[in-house]
């Protein structure tokens, strides 16, 4: 494997660019192969049979491309398929869950996590499970926010009505006094400053995307394979569609202007 | 073609169960095929060549089980696929678009509609090419709602924020005064009474759903093709994929019980 390969990460759409965000933030230098499965985008409504069938495909795209570790910068699809993809791909695989929960229990001082993600990932428990397998004394509570993602990607960041959604899906954590809450969905730190607001500087918010940045960085550290170059890496980006508003949402998303994406027909996936 | 043969109907997930609610209610001794494309869904943030690809597939899965007139019970896929579909299939084909406008044209005084779809129904015009080629002397004004979707499927059909989201979308209709609105998207049914809380009495809705079981109705009776049996027909459902909370979500729709929901692997369409 060589330091000079490029990492690869998948999303089933455009969520996994807040994870690119990140990962560039802290490794400037890596080269980046991003694939979006934006023609059947959402992951999280979808059965966990059909997600992981999703995830392999994804996942074997990217693998052509001489990656040198996989990201799994989907929340669902690191909840269902990550187990079956570490064993069938020769590839370290890193994904959101495990990362995001680690960093949950060194923020918490009370022990009292909260979780929120898409109907999937909170329906398969991963992060509660994750967390409890670390810390049993942990106590964990779970919400579905199915809203925050149209929300996100409307761009209602600030709105009144987002306001309203998020102190109706949020409300309960404040009774369970909860001191950490994850963000359990790449989509929701677009919306982390009014989530912010609802919860108060009392609790600290998780970004899996970051956490599952200083892994890589870790990893890719302690076995010699960090690209060493002084140059910014390279980005590209490949979508499985091409969606309308894709580079209004893609840039708000990345932070940045997106360049030369490239469309793959989903039907060479399958 | 036999009387008896069933009518198809697709849409790219659930939405299309209110069409087929309408339909029920119209020629309750119909058997229907339904086949929801949820594993790809939703179509309306897709680009247009990926709709018309899906919607080939879809009416190619219908086609073969003998129907003997196929609905397009999806905004979307109507208003960017249709002519593709009458093409290629040797059916009788209906979409929402034409039903809704003619209907919408019967109702207006003002000549002044408002239509409300999902992106890709607002961003190809396609109601109001449909109303502006039957009367020029039309005015329309659309609107993208993308919020309305995920709001009928979380079933928050009376929620203080569904009624703050429907202002802020619906506000321009009322600067506009139009009298008519087309509900263009086969979710929005659902969320029909707050629609008409914001936009008053003055405003006619109009449901695609039951223009299109008109038309229907109309084209068999003229054709001698409608069931003349005395039972109640048969409902056979089909999906791409069974996801999370879709009992709950897909009852609300049909307004009843649904049995007997088949699962249709989505590699077997491409």
């Amino acid at each position: 494997m060589n330091r000079t390969n490029p990492i690869g990460i998948f999303d089933s759409g455009i969520g996994g660019l807040t994870v690119v965000k990140r990962l560039t933030s802290f490794l400037p230098n890596e080269n980046v192969i991003y694939f979006g499965d934006t023609a059947r985008v959402p992951y999280g409504s979808k059965s966990n049979e059909t997600v992981i069938e999703y995830s392999i495909q994804d996942a074997q795209f990217l693998s052509k491309k001489n990656i040198k570790l996989l990201i799994v910068a989907c929340n669902t699809a690191s909840s269902v398929a990550i187990d079956v993809l570490k064993e069938k791909f020769n590839l370290p695989v890193i994904g959101m869950i495990e990362p995001g929960a680690k960093l949950a229990l060194e923020k918490t001082k009370n022990k009292r996590i909260g979780v929120i993600g898409t109907y999937a990932t909170i329906g398969n428990s991963a992060y509660a499970k994750q967390l409890r397998t670390i810390d049993p004394a942990t106590q964990v509570f779970e919400k579905a926010c199915p809203l925050f993602v149209p929300l996100a990607e409307e761009g209602w960041t600030h709105h009144d009505a987002t306001k309203l959604i998020a102190e109706e899906y949020l409300e309960e954590f404040k009774r369970h006094e909860i001191d950490t809450l994850i963000l359990g969905c790449t989509h929701y730190p677009i919306l982390a400053d009014i989530i912010h607001e609802v919860m108060g500087d009392d609790v600290a918010l998780i970004d899996s995307g970051t956490a599952a940045s200083l892994v890589v960085e870790n990893h890719l550290d302690g076995r010699g394979l960090k690209n060493s170059s002084n140059m910014l890496g390279t980005h590209h980006f490949f979508v499985s569609d091409v969606p309308k508003k894709f580079k209004e949402i893609a840039e708000r998303f990345l932070g940045r202007e997106i360049e030369h994406v490239e469309r793959v027909d989903p039907d060479e996936l399958v």
